[in-house]
């Protein structure tokens, strides 16, 4: 057995949306651990510009390499869209994150070959999703748009209001207007929205939830690699780690995995040391 | 004269929304010279706790501090509301918040003694404006209301939009049922909105922009202390500094100070020393 299968998966965001994620792995992987980080004293990510990102993506990682995980998956569509290089670059575990997934199973969904991508400014203007789909279909459309809107709704509580309602409308109107039948959720946060947004596409738009695409896809990495926790009774628990208020997290996190979360950590995050265990330049 | 008059006043905030103080200071004081401090990496404050914003507001004042301004003026609402203490306690400079100065034009306004206030949650939770109120006016009702769509909004640039309008109807509307006849604006987004905010409240209720009170008090104040720049002639200048990428923040600062804006440079905001110089601990 490969020793280091026993060791927790870790998984960061810039702030709660990534439990969504984690929600989606621990039905997919119920036997392993996991370590969450949320960053929830910079979040947003999604408004920062890429250099801002990679810095904190950096910093992030580098505190869940330091607990030993076994894979680093990143939850974060923003950091996934700008810093993913940067980390696989930078560190020897395997790295997943959400683009890749989520643009396989828009794919595989389409029949039109027209997908349409909602999320915030910055994943949006990294053009990753449309990078992504057209590596595997160069003959794919992709119809991007920005919603900044949508995550502070969320935060909001107002999941079935009827401004959210016309924000989405807003939104979605010019992508419907180009006849997408796919709609990629390119945030953590979007698919608490999905009963609205279903109302605003009708049925006939297939929902991409990237939380759930990105679950499945590391299920099938890590059993290729052997990296699966060879256990298969106890459930396996989650650490969560924030570095702002966790009793604030804990509150917002209840909603997000549909139901009561163990104590959360708080923790300061230290400036990227080159020599990290587990970073190509120190071996 | 005083030779410690001639110095900058520095302004921080959490992003770009304190350039409405910026702005109301450059017109009741066009001689002086201002440093303004954006922390856009880690924008916004008003939605994490107490502890978290303290430590950024101290990182800060370091800041400005270090580049030797003659006071401080902190045009966050939120930083206002909870950090002022900690800062006073630090430093030997003058220090300026938005909430004393707010209160006091509040009270000045009112006719039935009944005020709102609507702000950010971190700003709401503090109850900063209903002690600052009562303190002057112990007899004065303050109905304070958390409003954490509205930044966004501005930011979207949904100055007018119809969204807007439905969603400062649901905020406003349990204020204007308690019969409120003045309004405190007490974040630096919302004088931006004044327009819509003016349709939902009618003529009646009298608005109290933050960042105008805090320009007249800080000019008051700084005349009393024979801290006015002595100079007559040249308009003083605006160095801007971000944590974050400075072309995003010159664009956006262009909206809120009404034109074009001279170069913004990016600095990091090293952790606080307590040796500072300007510090009581270093006397």
């Amino acid at each position: 057995m490969n020793r280091k299968a026993t060791r927790p998966i870790g998984i960061f965001d810039s702030g709660v949306g990534g439990l969504t994620v984690v929600r989606e792995i621990h039905r997919a992987l119920p036997f392993e651990e996991l370590i969450y980080l949320g960053d929830t004293a910079r979040v947003p990510y999604g408004t920062k510009s890429p250099d801002t990102v990679t810095r904190f993506a950096r910093e992030d990682a580098q505190f869940l390499v330091k607990r030993g995980v076994k894979a680093l998956v990143v939850a974060c569509n923003t950091v996934s869209a700008w810093a993913l290089p940067a980390l696989e670059e930078w560190l020897t575990l395997p790295i997943f994150g959400v683009i890749e997934p989520g643009a396989q199973v828009a794919l595989e969904k389409t029949r039109n070959g027209r997908i349409g991508v909602v999320a915030t400014a910055t994943t949006i203007r990294s053009r990753a999703y449309e990078v992504a789909i057209n590596r595997l279909d160069s003959k794919a459309r992709v119809f991007p748009k920005a919603c900044p809107l949508l995550v502070p709704l969320v935060e909001e509580g107002w999941l079935r209001h009827p401004v959210t309602l016309a924000v989405l409308k807003e939104y979605l109107r010019p992508l419907l207007r180009e006849k997408i039948d796919t709609l990629i959720l390119g945030c953590t946060h979007y698919p608490l929205l999905k009963p609205l947004i279903r109302r605003v596409t009708g049925p006939k738009v297939a929902l991409v939830d990237s939380a759930e695409c990105c679950a499945r896809f590391v299920a099938a990495r890590l059993s290729q690699a052997g990296l699966l926790h060879p256990r298969q009774e106890r459930r396996g628990l989650l650490h969560s780690f924030v570095t702002d208020d966790p009793e604030r997290f804990e509150a917002v996190a209840a909603q997000f995995l549909g139901g009561p979360v163990e104590q959360a950590w708080k923790v300061e995050l230290p400036p990227v040391k080159l020599a990290l265990t587990g970073a190509r330049s120190s071996r």
